[in-house]
């Protein structure tokens, strides 16, 4: 399925310093969470990344984009959650972000909080407000160098093809030259039709009939590398997202939320940088064609691990959304 | 000044059906607030506005306008809050919008806040988190079809060109064949360096010399219209709002966050809309130049009224804005 | 493959109106052309069809597509050709447009050709200019109702995955409540590598191994409807299209300038508009997914279909590409 | 007007290694003309400069925009003309470039030609096509470190605020650290209405009144510097070209198509790049400011230069423009 190898832990933590980290709410009418993605274990804020991110379909609310696409910059960590609980995050982010930052909105600017958000009101009852600000730094504490997929922190009331969907991973290593770089994929898939389901190429469910279930929910790509690249070239990584999301059968429905955001973790900026001139790398771009294929592959089989990790969740209302495993089963199909 | 007249209020409520309304927090350390704009006096989310955005300048946090772009549609009020309470905006917004509206994250979707924001920390202790997210209630049911400008509500603690900044607002008449169109903006302005300030084409400080103080800071220009456009015509619009911030006098720093959100209310697009086919009005694009021009005139307008509503104002650590008044007096200027 | 029924010539001239005409040139040394796509049968600079364009690789040449986009409009029949053509089919294009419109640069505006281009360079001596700027109006006036596709036109010297490509086309037709649409595309294929082919879900080749081909090249897509759509609904169908551009196996290389135009034969935007207010339909946006879906399965259909139509062909330097039937053929593969 | 001192020739050759070249065409109906802009005196397509474009009003037919965009980068002069020459000036450079390297279009890709136009139609018989490909040749053979503005090149037959336009220039040094760098613009001005046209802040014309002309026309503004910018970066500098434009009163009218193209000749992009990873300088953005405001600076001076030195035409049918200094004559005006 992919010409390139995996990490060692075949997820996004394969890029060295990046940690992972949930909360999960999960009780009778709740199934949701927070899942917290930390770029590097230095303070962001001081140390920024090179970042990029891309709209693939706009019907979501995920906040932070616009600066990072004007600066080329990721300065927090990167929270995911429902998407009626954005603006607790928001402001759970700012608190982390505040008192490691004493600076922050005293003798130095604001600072950027990057929420992204999907739809998990089918098991999860959204509008009860389930997620506490304070779960995001719970979240953030939580991250290690590993970290569970499936239905987990923001996974936990997800669904993805009419399955069970939520957290997925996956990395791949690329040669340049004579050096190793890796690329990794995080996604929370909450999209698509059982009908459309392709993994490996083949579709899952029996023949298309009569009136289908809409395409809506939404998907959040976050894309890493330890390869050196600008906002760019980071930009050109995060629209190559959108084919392994087709490569799974979607066709980025209407109301569908679907954002990308990629960073680089090879260079720092400093945000009380003194040189007046400074010098980046960047990866040759007649090379990037590898990272590029590699996209597809991790965004691909990271939204077929979120579905392969996930367990059945009977949720708010008793909606019900079963596992891959058990629709497979069920169906008798073979992957 | 500008070649068209001013509406009977001159300030976007003279577009009928636009409600403005504030929240203000005045204490010795804080000062700040909301500031809500109703586009319409329905329920917006199940009849929802043609609208549109445009980033001047992305270093800023304001939330919802991925969602417009994509769909050209306003289903929210607009509220303007200082920088880092947009969080809390946010969820205040949301508990106002899900009151109204059952369905929401229930039977249908969920639904995109606007909130806009500056950064008011040089006169507001801003990382004390001084708004409360009931006070987005309290500033939609404060909202009247008129409104004061000025040191007030979210622009209580804002600086504008070196001198006290805040809420500004002005409208023009444009005829189109018999017809009467009115436009209006209503800004939040926090940006510029008193070097800069140009009032009527005449600069209001001396001579530039010296280390100046950084062109940062923001602003928020909010248009609206009663003359029917699509969502690209809007655009065109929002991007002519530039026009009036650069006559003011401002090049539009980096660290300034400068964001246009330009809507029609001529058009409502239902939530539950049972046709297949809708037909909406737009106006014929080879006489749009009027309004451009009005854009410019209207936001130039909204600038300078900010500061001259706007007093003076004694705020954290002792930081002191004076008014455009008291500039002009002291230094001898006359406009 | 698809759950929507093809129209009966299954191409772009389904849609009522649109005409489509080819130029090619066939010597030892060049294998290239012209193909024109008519959108309607009447003055297209006097009666403007609603368009949009998007750009899902930019490395490519197409002229227009600048004001497609602020204007929302289409004002010339669309011409495909090579890279190194560009120029001489901008100037050909405005000699037909200024013969029938003797306002145009007089009285009146310019008017804004679209050109679109892919590089044929591995089978067409590229460099020498073959093209003639009076070939399209040849191709103009070689239009017709029904079409030929493959190895012809401006697909003369195209390469799609390893094999010879060229034009494709395909359609659909959707019902919107009890009325039937059609929507079609119209494709020139120059890219991709045989190791990614992808033809139902299946790979066509055997294991990649060892160093691949890179992909570079190119793909226009032209999506056309005669269901009523505004611009911003125009430029959610022509993103769709990298959908099926997907699904084919490409991840859409460095190098590869990939173009989408979409338009819709419903409305006509009056060039001497004297409404000042003009009325348009649009489609009720909570039924487009079908129009997404739809575009997905045409735009994999005409790939495919640019391959199946196309003979091998031997070119430029001896430079060789056979059809994708030969390559099945030789490699025992059957679809 | 400006804190900045300008550089020694106050034009865009005051960055070391530009140069410019005109060819004008000055007959009783055709009054235009080419010019080019050289950006380094090196082998541009095998040693490319990081560029950026911006669209301020998308009404225009410039080309190459889109791959700049894409790759930042630039690897060909800029050529200005008519907007009926694009086809012609397209051609003629890429003759110019396919002569110098014999690898394009057949051992390596082709090759992205940046042609820029305004529409000199009222002054010129636009539609006689009278510019051959092969003045682009001579212009960049004319080009030299210095040259003329006003009513020359691609300026003979341009309008300007309802007087005579064509080419202005200028340019600022700006001290970051200890070092010095050069920003300079180089514009084709054909906007605005008299009525509007402000200089140094005052308004030339008298009241207006009645029926204006319509503000159509377009600018194209080429920024370049030798500050090492990233793409990025220097997309920010294109976009504050447009607070120069507003500065002198353009409201950026509905059929005005205005470009702006930035580069800087800091770094060079090698085609044949043999390192996998390079490394690129770049400005600390904290000081990005300076340039943002000689950026306004610029602009705004190069557009009233190219009123300055343009001599009044009288052209095609007779239409006639005067100079800016003949219409302050006349009408008693002073500066």
């Amino acid at each position: 399925m992919s010409r390139f190898k995996a990490g060692p832990l075949n997820n996004i933590c394969d890029i060295k310093g990046i940690k992972v980290g949930h909360v999960t709410i999960d009780t009778e009418n709740n199934k949701t969470g927070v899942t917290a993605i930390i770029p590097h274990e230095g303070n962001l804020f001081k140390e920024k990344l090179v970042c990029s991110s891309h709209v693939i379909n706009g019907f979501g609310k995920s906040t932070g984009l616009i600066q990072i696409d004007e600066l080329g910059q990721l300065e927090t960590p990167i929270v995911l959650t429902n998407t009626l609980s954005v603006g607790d995050c928001y402001r759970g982010l700012l608190e982390y972000m505040l008192e490691d930052n004493e600076d922050i909105g005293d003798t130095t600017g604001t600072v950027n909080p990057v929420i992204c958000e999907c739809n998990d009101g089918y098991l999860n009852d959204i509008r009860s407000f389930a997620v506490k600000k304070e779960m995001v730094r719970e979240a953030i504490e939580n991250a290690k160098g590993d970290f569970e997929q499936g239905d987990i922190g923001a996974g936990k009331g997800m669904s993805c093809y009419g399955l069970k969907g939520g957290i997925g991973s996956s990395s791949r290593i690329i040669e340049v030259g004579n050096k190793s770089y890796n690329i990794g994929a995080l996604v929370l898939t909450n999209f698509g039709r059982i009908e459309d389901l392709t993994i490996a190429g083949k579709k899952i469910a029996c023949e298309k009939e009569g009136e289908l279930e809409e395409d809506k929910g939404s998907i959040i790509v976050i894309i890493a590398t330890d390869c050196p690249m600008s906002s760019r070239q980071l930009k050109r990584i995060a629209k190559r997202s959108s084919i392994g999301i087709h490569r799974t059968g979607s066709f980025t429905g209407n109301g569908s939320g679907e954002i990308a955001i990629a960073f680089s973790t090879a260079n720092r900026i400093k945000h009380y940088e003194e040189e007046k001139i400074v010098n980046i790398s960047m990866m040759n771009e007649n090379h990037i064609n590898d990272f590029f294929e590699a996209t597809g592959d991790i965004v691909e089989e990271a939204i077929v691990n979120s579905l392969k990790y996930a367990k059945g969740v009977l949720g708010y209302k008793s909606h019900k959304r079963v596992s891959l495993e058990e629709y497979l089963r069920e169906n008798n199909v073979s992957l």
